[in-house]
């Protein structure tokens, strides 16, 4: 075989499994690998735990599989033991550690992590989609008043992502002020907006990735060239300083890195880092 | 006081905290106690991490703390050492068993988890999260051709935010077919849907979940009405039964579970979870 060989690496959980996949991609990045990822979500009972361990036995006969665990239900982890391979268990260390120094035994229930462990916050953050969908773009300064952040800037900077992550994951009610040419000749921003102070947020990029992403969309266009990119970001952060609107530039963030310097911001979150407002 | 004395709980990172704080609480809701959370992200070198440090002793005058680490970089990983209270280390112990087992040391990069680890993957996802919002809803048959999947089901049994989330998540350009009147009295999905199947996947509710959800949005409407609720619910499972198109009752499940179940359903995944259209 010309292709490299890969690992086989499982992500076992009796929940998504997402946290199982997130953290042990994260540990896998440190390293220099090949890998063919497997994902078992939902791992409930012995019976599905004795498949999951004859897959990994299969795969432990071509090359020595990593294996990552997340799986609180103890029958379940009782069925996985001994498990051929790299075994990297998630929670264990986590839970005895806190069994010993609390004095209590966990509950073990599973699925804690992504489920409605809450359902009054759950639909809050639903509500918070709907509200973000609702609300992206060419909305009236009206619903602006509603909104818990207004994300400002130029086309192409983020902001509708951005207001859709920061709806899913923290039911934070965000809706977006694209900049127009209108507001860059004015050089102020509309009253009514900037009576929202301290919920608006900037988000610009760096010309030159915001002529490429533009270019994606609009080839050859006025709008992708990168001197009206230039033009609309030091416009967009003259605009910002004018009215001492706090800003961030997007190029190399993601929008979890994004949501998380604005959550930050807005920092009236409760103990459970959902916002409130 | 009369209030319960909460126990200070810190999630430090050098990336965003996102997997500190959702294992952490994951790990957290396994038992009893009520706690005062602050998340310190971005931790990124000794004079941010010795800050962190001074809050961590500040606050175990008072009550012993829990800490949460999700730290790569080597340099703020040491500054953090002896810190008071429980402290919960959860990437050293799988770093440790992959360093010895591979016969590697860890590159110890930061922010690998949430961060914009490959460009394009990260621009399909933004592309992803686009087509979801454009075609949200009331869109022609034409587009829904275009879609990896095409959410079926009666109003506000989540194809919307379950949409979103594949989108944000995954790069998986979802669709929504809303099932109306007219596809209940026709008792047959629309030829040109039909061609679609394999990309179909049905979303219901129980009807009481239904009713209660409906009732927020327009109270004493027929739409809301039980009635008319159970009326749709079984017609949907019907047109799925008759088109083999699979289904999940939604009520009690998360946009994260669901997302997850049609995942397996698409199972077009790459190594990396990443959909391959």
């Amino acid at each position: 075989m010309s292709e490299p060989q890969r690992r086989p690496v499982f992500f076992i959980s009796d929940g998504t499994g997402i946290t199982a996949e997130t953290l042990g991609n994260s540990l896998l990045t440190q390293f220099v690998g090949h890998y063919d990822k497997r994902r078992y979500p939902f791992v409930l009972d012995t019976t599905e735990a004795d498949h999951v361990v004859r897959e990994v036995h299969t795969a432990a006969e071509h090359s020595e599989p990593i294996v990552f665990l997340t799986v609180m239900d103890r029958n379940v982890r009782h069925a996985l033991e001994g498990l051929p391979g790299i075994v990297i268990d998630l929670v264990n260390h986590g839970l005895e550690t806190l069994e010993s120094a609390l004095g209590q035994t966990a509950t073990r229930r599973y699925g804690q992590a992504h489920g409605i462990a809450d359902a009054e916050t759950y639909r809050d953050r639903m509500a918070a989609v709907e509200f973000a969908l609702e609300h992206d773009d060419g909305q009236s300064l009206r619903v602006l008043g509603l909104s818990d952040v207004v994300l400002v800037g130029p086309s192409r900077c983020g902001k509708t992502p951005t207001s859709m992550y920061l709806a899913i994951h923290h039911g934070v009610r965000a809706s977006n002020y694209p900049l127009l040419d209108e507001d860059f000749d004015a050089q102020v921003l509309p009253e009514s907006l900037r009576e929202l102070h301290g919920t608006l947020y900037g988000l610009v990029s760096s010309p030159q990735h915001l002529h490429q992403v533009r270019t994606e969309r609009r080839p050859h266009s006025t709008y992708a060239s990168l001197e009206q990119c230039r033009f609309e970001i030091s416009a967009a952060k003259r605009l910002f300083a004018a009215h001492d609107i706090p800003y961030l530039d997007t190029s190399t963030r993601s929008i979890e890195e994004i949501s998380t310097v604005i959550l930050g911001f807005l920092h009236r979150l409760n103990s459970d880092n959902r916002f409130v407002p």
